[in-house]
C-alpha cells in the first residue's frame, strides 16, 4: 500500500493524458529529444516514462522506424453524473464491489462536520472496490453512522450487489430522498493507489456525495475514487444556454 | 512553459488533497515520520514538500507545537455538468477569458477524426484562459475548421466576454444544438501548466465537449483543463435510483 512516487512515473502519464488527446492508434510519438526539450528533463528520465508505457501496451517501438501510439488497451467506462456507482454496477455484466476493508472508527474532521455528529463518536469505516470486467474501477470509502453501519454490516452479501443507498432503502425503510455529488480531481494516495492498481500520484476523479433524507439531514457520505484511465462522466447538454 | 516534475511535487499533491478530504482548519497534520511510512519517501522529501505547502500558505508550522492545516486559501468555483463556461463567466464579477494564442495549423488526429476533416485540413486553433477573480481557472483549447474560425478570429473582443459557442450564435447565426461532454481527471502537462500557475502534474479536471449542429454533425470541439484545487462540478439528484 506504499510506495515511491518517481519522476519518470509522472512524466508516463502526463504523456499518455496527451497521446490520448492528440493521437490516433498508429500515430508517432515525439522523438525523445522532443520530449526531453518539452518536459525538461534527462533523456534517461523520458526513456524510463518510455519504457514504463511500452510495457504497459501503449506504444510500440520499431527499431530504426520509430515509436508508434498503440491506443487505449480498454475503452473507458462511461457514467452520467446524475447516475450513481447503481447503473454501473447494474447494468454490466460481472460488475460488482467487494469490500475490502471495514472498521468502526471515530470520523476524519471533515466527514464528522458533514454528518453533523462529534468528532468522538463511533461510526463505520467501509472501503470498497467496483469491479467492472475483472478490473477496479473504483475505490469507495464510505462513513456511516454507527446504528445505520450496522445495519450495512448485517447483509455484507448484498454488498457486492447492491449500492448502499438501495440496501438502506429496500432492506430497512430509509428513504433517501437526495443525493449531492462533487466531481473533482485528484491524484492517487498510497491509502488507495493499490486497490486500483495504479502508481500514486495518478490522476483519479474524485466523487463526494452526501445522502439526504426528506428533512435535508445528512445520512450518510462517501467518497468515490475512480481511475481516470477507465472512467469519465458523459453529460450531452440539449439546452446549452 | 517547461519545467521539470520532483518527487516532493506529487507528495505536496497529494498529501494537500489528502487534508482537504479529511481535516477541518486548524487539524493537526499527521507527523514528519508518519508522512515518510505513508509515503515511502526520505524525511528530506516529506520536508520539501511541507516547506512547499507552507509557503503557499496551505500549512502552518508551530515550533515545539506541530504542523497544523489551516484550510484553503479560497473556495472552489463550483458549476453543474450541464452548464457550460457560460455560466461561470456571466454571472461572476470580473470573470472574463483571454485569448492566449491564436494559430492557423493542422489539427490532432483525433481532432480531425472528431471533426470529421481531414488531418491536413487547416483548422483555426485558438488557447484561451478563463480567469476568475483574478485567478486562472480553466485553460481552453479550441479547435474549429477554417471558415468558423475565421468568423470567431473577427471577433477578438467579444471572446473575452462572450463564450465561442454564444458568439457563433447571436453573431453568424450559426446553430448549435447539442453539446456533448466528457468529464475527466488528468495531469498538469507543461502546454498549460503555467497559463494555470500551477506544477507540471498537478490534479486538473479535463473536459472534452463537441458542439453540434441540428443533424448531428460536429460543429467544433474544444478540450478545457480546470485547475482541480479551484474548481468542482456539483449535481444534486432527486430521483437517483
Amino acid at each position: 500500500m506504499r510506495g515511491d512516487v518517481p519522476k519518470y512515473v509522472a512524466i508516463k502519464g502526463i504523456l499518455l493524458a496527451r497521446m490520448e488527446r492528440e493521437l490516433t492508434p498508429g500515430s508517432r510519438v515525439p522523438s525523445e529529444a522532443e520530449l526531453c526539450a518539452d518536459f525538461g528533463v534527462s533523456r534517461a528520465t523520458v526513456q524510463q516514462a518510455l519504457r514504463l508505457l511500452e510495457s504497459a501496451g501503449c506504444i510500440r517501438r520499431e527499431q530504426g522506424r520509430g515509436t508508434f501510439y498503440v491506443g487505449r488497451s480498454m475503452p473507458r467506462t462511461e457514467q452520467r453524473p446524475s447516475e450513481l456507482l447503481e447503473s454501473l454496477i447494474k447494468h454490466r455484466d460481472g460488475a460488482m464491489t467487494k469490500v475490502v476493508h471495514k472498521q468502526v472508527r471515530t470520523p476524519p474532521a471533515v466527514v464528522a462536520d458533514r454528518l453533523g455528529i462529534s468528532a468522538d463518536s463511533e461510526i463505520v469505516y467501509l472501503e470498497r472496490i467496483g469491479i467492472v470486467e475483472g478490473e477496479p474501477i473504483v475505490f469507495i470509502r464510505t462513513f456511516l453512522p454507527y446504528d445505520l453501519g450496522q445495519k450495512v454490516l448485517s447483509d455484507e452479501h448484498d454488498l457486492e450487489r447492491m449500492t448502499i443507498a438501495t440496501l438502506l432503502e429496500d432492506k430497512h425503510g430509509i428513504r433517501i430522498a437526495s443525493v449531492r455529488q462533487t466531481i473533482s480531481a485528484t491524484l492517487a494516495d498510497p491509502s488507495f493507489a493499490e486497490y486500483l492498481d495504479i502508481d500514486i500520484g495518478s490522476p483519479v476523479l474524485e466523487g463526494q456525495r452526501i445522502y439526504f433524507d426528506q428533512s435535508e439531514r445528512p445520512i450518510f457520505c462517501t467518497i468515490t475514487f475512480y481511475r481516470a484511465d477507465r472512467h469519465c462522466f458523459v453529460v450531452t447538454l440539449k439546452d446549452w444556454r
